[in-house]
């Protein structure tokens, strides 16, 4: 069954990269990607991640094997626009994506078509229409929800996200773009979820759940929650078990 | 050798509590509370926290015994105003401490001694400060920043934190008051942490980490990092290993 999953690398205080870069300059220069660099460090070493860029080596390590599990469950994505246009180039002729991605936007533009599998829709009725969208496309594979944080934010927020996995990486940024920043929920309502696997490397720690849903926060429901949790324990250098 | 140590309850969020509760009314009864009981429920139903509060009952989990360590690594702590103020009625005559406790504040008050080895005294030289007194008064054990939010981040920011373990609730509150919200960094700087231990339960995963320091944002250090971690996969209900 096609569930609409996300996936985000993330600083321990939350930030996906730095402060906004604005306009002007390099962006590879700014603070923006120095944040992002870092808390996607760990995928850029992996050589899952490096394989589907066209890049050679990396480390076939365990999260490696966690990208490659992701990119093989996904028949579809959803994309913000920003991220759609600043991966424009830099994704090249052959994107890492192999699949249909449905990009939210306001500006209408053609379908746009590349190497391997991967193209771009250009979406303008909104997230739920893409996510609909590509859940049509994704032949009984998930959604992925790609980012930017903006748009996994909004498809939470809508109640339409069914899993959420935070790759949480060593580092406290202090600053920058918060996957989640303050959502527009009731008061004292909360999004309750139940994890369902964890994995933890020296370099980044794997939280994966299951989106349960709003509920309210009350003081005693101690009955509620707890289903089966994987976790996996591993090994770089090796843990005492 | 004495470390300083902070644990605190956050929803995947990095929220501690609910938005902050403005003077009137019922406490009990604010946003501010409900998200605070919701991210400390875990600990709430513990034996071991209850054991410290007074209360019957809980459960003697893995959960507990993270609990029981934390308060037995303290010889001392170090705790903000508002903290102490709003724990000086529900603590009573014997507040879980056990220990001295520095708290910080910008009004003097003479030391307020209770029933089971706490004592209150109020540093009015600022947090590193109070660090000191706590370090000297800790007797060879841990320095534990006992919060609130404010001074955890304050500790942090001075570089005076060892040791940061969130005990992260699998929720979203949405708003509320944040751990670590944003730190007066240096542009391209960052805070580095090493993971030293995982311990996930279906309501509660700690993530321990010791703290590095200070490092700049940079594009590959692939080098660095990556001490020993012990992981510990627990099992309420039992995982698949």
């Amino acid at each position: 069954m096609t569930r609409v999953t996300a996936q985000v690398s993330v600083s321990l205080d939350g930030f996906y990269a730095g402060p906004r870069h604005d306009g002007g300059g390099d962006w590879l220069a700014s603070e923006e990607a120095a944040g992002f660099f870092r808390v996607t460090r760990w995928a850029a070493e992996a050589s899952a991640w490096r394989e589907r860029q066209g890049f050679a080596g990396g480390e076939p390590d365990v999260n490696s094997d966690i990208i490659a599990e992701t990119f093989a469950s996904a028949g579809a994505y959803v994309m913000g626009r920003r991220m759609a246009d600043g991966g424009e180039g830099p994704w090249g002729d052959e994107p890492p994506f192999r699949a249909p991605v449905f990009v939210v936007t306001h500006r209408p533009r053609p379908v746009l078509r590349r190497r391997g599998g991967t193209s771009f829709t250009y979406v303008t009725d909104g997230v739920a229409a893409a996510v609909e969208r590509a859940r049509a496309a994704a032949n009984g594979k998930d959604v992925a929800v790609a980012g930017g944080g903006d748009l996994v934010r909004q498809v939470l927020d809508a109640g339409l996200l069914d899993e959420l996995e935070l790759h949480v990486v060593p580092v406290v940024l202090g600053r920058g773009l918060r996957l989640l920043d303050v959502l527009d929920l009731p008061s004292k309502e909360a999004v309750e979820l139940v994890p369902t696997r964890v994995v933890h490397t020296p370099r980044v720690t794997h939280l994966r759940y299951s989106v349960r849903g709003r509920a309210p926060l009350v003081l005693d429901d101690r009955g509620r929650g707890g289903g089966p949790v994987e976790v996996v324990a591993t090994t770089d250098p090796a843990p005492r078990a």
